[in-house]
């Protein structure tokens, strides 16, 4: 498996575009409308947020994709069409232009939504904007890179991705963009994820294939513990990979679920990484927990602890705030098994031993956190299983940001 | 029932003093050990963090508590003595230094700590200081101040209630003092506070009385999500105010567990209202619930949002982001049965109705929202029950504290 270049453009038969439709109105430099199609059937899967307030999109895809089946994705940010007038209506008219510009159903179209919630979705300027999209189409990095940045809200950089496996013997592409950055929380926080790969494998694989994906990459990262209304992340294959389609959990499901796996954790990371106002990207590994489940429910409540995080801003080696999230986290364990490490390209510090407070370099445990990416490593001495999960530190920059996110 | 002066030495027969003994060795003027006695034996009792890393004098006042008695409680800050080592011996060594002071067995003394996790407490200075505490012992309001003053960590103000209401027949006072007031979340965040009453109660019965009262009051406050390892609130009555004892909930209790409630839920608030760097007091009432355990659940969601705190901060009337945390916490609703107001004293607006936003006064919302104290009242419509919970704003200031706290 390596890295390749293309996002969303990687796999065979994919073209991508995106550019300024004018759902963002305060710059008309920002492109706000992404737009990804399959020069043949996908099969097709997503997962969709949690939360019991569900944008309008989330209902129209769940119809859309009961066979399975996508060709297109249609993606605006600006405006989430979540608790918003006309929000179905205006979700499915997306799709229908986009089905009449391209000649395919618009059962085939899927469609997600970003931005500011309770708003009317101006569809007229979307749908006014398909045609050119659909010229634009482009099977290049180019064409990923205006997809990307289009489904960007307060994210400083464009997240894409690709990997080339082998699967079956033959060579598969896969690639990703992705937004974060606020309102991130496992379970779904505020992302959209768009995966292309030309694999050929079925429905109901590739959808397997999605959930043991996102349980361990996109549900792994937090920036602020809130779950977002509009949270999706899906998957469209076409199989012009030509490698022998999958329809079971066989060594290829294996081959093709690894690289999925590198690639939504690689894309998780530079989600964690932008979290809104982030200075650190912050990596929590809980190794010797008694099964794996402890180990994430512990890891999730470090990097999601308020008082970890402003420490981790504060270059504050200050491990009692990473004991005490573990002891509130709702896992049973025995704190005088409990050993902490800081760690950075700039060394590694223990400094709790046994639940016990280490007379450790002060110096040198600021160095270490002062780095871009910061490890906190935590042992539990209670068994072999263990987790990591991303997150980041929360700034002045965070609270600036959300304080006045509507205008 | 009447809010009166005196704090800890409103109710008959209470004493208090405060002092800097040095377990704070940057700020000389910051008193950092409080004491508290009573003149005759008291019921007691005290509920602790359910966070599984308790600190030491947790484990010395379950012990301690056992008989259901106490007479004195000494309280340092500057120091959690939470995962640091000879944590009990220490606590231990306090009691058994007030006891001796008291001439009163060491069993009947109860200790709390708070402050920075994982460093030895410096117990020599809190025994060296004892003598002094003791002489100081006055009561009067003074005496309520310095014990109040003594347990403040990053406080900005002390926090301090006494009512006086009728028991029985008898005019009974109750007193409290308590701190914040970062790491505060529902199910006791850290946060100490001593509750001091001449009614007489058995022990049973006070036990009782603070567990009803927890519920609606400490359980309900959210400052930053994480609950610490100190968490203490206590109570001890000494019965000098001469009413029947109580000994089962009959009318009497009725009567002295309504001034419990009133005396917690304003310290409570007073604790939110001091939030690390908030500049508001967030009061969110959900109303139309199915039941009370919903309406907790939703409300707790709501002042917990770092999101939702963030728009407080910047008086952003943004109420997605309260129907967004509303919908990720775990409650089943229909989102299009939701009413969302604003409210303070400079006005009331409803800003999304029946899931639907409202096109409102922007002027008029920011204008509510400048003021200190401000409401966010949810109708949910889908029954009668109703809760209210206090949360505060999420500010630069909270996290240049946190993020610097140990130096």
């Amino acid at each position: 498996m390596k890295l390749i270049d293309g996002g969303v453009c990687a796999a065979q038969g994919f073209r991508a575009s995106g550019l300024h439709a004018g759902v963002k109105t305060h710059n008309l430099q920002k492109k706000d409308v992404a737009l990804i199609v399959s020069d043949v059937d996908c099969a097709a899967a997503a997962v969709f947020t949690k939360n019991v307030v569900k944008a309008a999109p989330i209902h129209v895809d769940k119809a859309h994709l009961t066979d399975g089946r996508a060709r297109a994705i249609i993606a605006n940010s600006g405006n989430a069409n979540a608790c918003a007038p006309m929000g179905e209506e205006n979700a499915e008219a997306e799709c229908a232009a986009v089905a009449k510009a391209l000649g395919i159903p618009a059962e085939n179209v899927l469609v997600s939504s970003t931005g500011v919630i309770g708003q009317t979705l101006p569809v007229k300027v979307i749908e006014n904007a398909v045609p050119e999209l659909v010229k634009n189409l482009a099977a290049s990095a180019e064409g990923s890179d205006a997809a990307a940045c289009a489904i960007m809200t307060t994210d400083t950089v464009k997240k894409e991705v690709a990997v080339e496996t082998s699967v079956g013997g033959k060579t598969v592409r896969m690639g990703g963009i992705a937004k974060g950055s606020g309102m991130i929380h496992p379970n779904m926080g505020t992302m959209l994820c768009f995966l292309t790969t030309d694999c050929a494998i079925s429905s109901e694989m590739i959808h397997a294939a999605l959930l043991d994906t996102v349980g361990v990459s996109f549900n792994r990262i937090s920036v602020d513990g809130d779950t977002s209304t509009n949270d999706t992340c899906c998957v469209l294959a076409n199989g012009l990979a030509g490698n022998e389609l999958i329809t079971e959990k066989n060594a290829a499901y294996g081959e093709f679920l690894e690289a999925l796996q590198t690639l939504a954790i690689a894309l998780a990371k530079k989600m964690a990484s932008d979290g809104e106002g982030a200075k650190h990207l912050v990596t929590c590994t809980v190794t010797g927990a008694a099964d794996e489940k402890t180990a994430e429910t512990v890891c999730k409540a470090v990097i999601s602890s308020t008082l970890t995080k402003a420490a981790v801003f504060g270059a504050d080696a200050n491990w009692g705030r990473v004991l005490c999230a573990m002891g509130y986290s709702g896992v049973e364990f025995d704190p005088e098994k409990v050993n902490v490490w800081f760690a950075s390209t700039a060394g590694s510090i223990e400094v709790c031993h046994q639940g016990r407070g280490l007379d450790f370099d002060e110096m040198l445990a600021k160095t270490i956190l002062t780095e871009h990416d910061v490890e906190i490593n935590v042992q539990m001495g209670e068994g072999k299983a263990a987790c990591t999960c991303w997150g980041c530190d929360i700034t002045y920059d965070y609270i600036k940001i959300n304080g006045d996110y509507r205008t």
